[in-house]
């Protein structure tokens, strides 16, 4: 998928949300244990309920890998299901992968080849090579890790050298790598302030912002700082959306829970001239 | 495992190689493409003819996740293959995971519960909480990168703050998050002048060392800088052995080019008092 494409689909439904596919066997509604495949059969229900107001998922890949070989079953499942029935919709693995070159070559195989992904995260400690080989796929995207949402990333990606933190380096440096059209990054919805100050070193790049809802980020604060005039933002939102009830309803409450933050996305778009 | 497990098997087998299983099917021998599960066959094989000269098995993820669930379903197979018939081998899931802590307890769960791997590579890029999850295993571990073999090492982690680089920051920070029973550290080979360095801030802990053999990094040098008196070094090699034959020998050759490795490390480990 292209940038444009993308920014069509966001102006088409009036959201950049990304559905986080982060299904639990422990957080399912029970009733769904008795299908032959319950990870699936609660990521199809929530994906049709939603999809109307959504522009990505994002299955978390540990998710799926904790259940085993019947897990990546579950996943690969998931994907093709998506792909088939909602072609416009953008596909990341969050799988945080990140190797020396010919693995990163075997993860870029496994994410692209056989699965039809849109897009995998990727962690930057080992350079260059352990990024480039998911940059050469047409229409397939890296999405970077800089400035994660989490307590720990107050360990290292803070680290300054020269007046350059880590995350900053790490953003400079990858951008000359690749392109707008297959690099993203990943910057936390609670480091809302640190927003205006990536955009100001790379304001053209989509970015992927978890930590909205759970993890207690402000969706107004991370549109504020980071919409550009493609959007230019997938916003995120996991246990907020797919985890809002554990009874038969759960589908239709995700749906009205996906809805809800569409329509304050799209006053934020409406607000910032992009509809 | 415990370490002091791990090195009664370093000197019962007078060895502290670790046999990487890369598994790419396009360069095993054809012959075993005819099989049900050519990833699994070759590894038994690979098994079988090296387990005496190995003290740790390391399967590389991306090989088994680019073959989709039949490749995961080898993996599995492989784990339990070794855990049955070779029990006191140490086996690493090759995987550089790490994510928010609730997504680092399912990778944790993935490797230690659903599979029994006794340890996980994990990048240290998201902090202590990305970590943590995978300490939380009696007799499992953690092995954190510090400092990597490939070229894009030099990216990020000898940045430098008060001069201290990244690699370093991060086996310092990080030694505080576990102890020499739970956590290992990735240092390549290919950098064996810093070895010295790091085993000045780690003299206990036990290094997991790539990039010997195809990566150029010489075993004599890290031997020199690395072991300790409980020999604290696994070293890894895995195109250099799993693929030196693609014919029907392919197995006695890998296990011919293992004992090579391990009659040198019986040196080593004579040399420094160890056997």
């Amino acid at each position: 998928m292209t940038s444009q494409e993308l920014f069509e689909n966001i102006k088409k439904k009036e959201s950049f949300l990304c559905v986080g596919l982060d299904t639990d066997v422990n957080k399912i509604p029970h009733f769904l244990l008795e299908t032959t495949d319950p990870i699936f059969a609660f990521n199809k229900e929530i994906i049709d309920a939603t999809q109307e107001y959504t522009v990505a998922y994002k299955p978390n890949l540990a998710f799926y890998e904790s259940m085993g070989v019947a897990g990546w079953n579950s996943l690969e499942k998931t994907v093709n299901y998506i792909r088939y029935n909602y072609p416009d919709i953008f596909i990341i693995a969050d799988a945080k992968r990140g190797d020396i070159g010919n693995t990163s070559n075997m993860y870029a195989k496994a994410f692209f080849d056989a699965m039809d992904f849109d897009s995998v995260t990727v962690a930057p400690y080992m350079g260059e090579d352990s990024v480039k080989p998911f940059m050469t796929y047409v229409d397939k995207w890296v999405i970077l890790l800089a400035l994660t949402s989490n307590k720990g990333a107050a360990d290292f990606q803070y680290m300054t050298e020269n007046d350059e933190k880590l995350f900053e380096k790490v953003i400079k440096t990858s951008k000359e790598w690749g392109t707008e059209e297959n690099l993203m990054y990943v910057v936390g919805a609670t480091k809302a302030e640190k927003l205006k100050e990536i955009r100001s070193i790379i304001p053209n790049h989509f970015l992927l912002v978890p930590g909205v809802g759970a993890q207690g980020g402000s969706l107004q604060e991370v549109a504020e700082n980071g919409l550009n005039d493609k959007c230019g933002l997938l916003v995120n939102s996991s246990r907020g959306i797919i985890y809002k009830s554990a009874e038969k309803d759960f589908a239709e409450q995700a749906g009205i829970a996906a809805k809800e933050v569409q329509q304050e996305m799209s006053a934020l778009l409406k607000a910032k001239g992009l509809l």
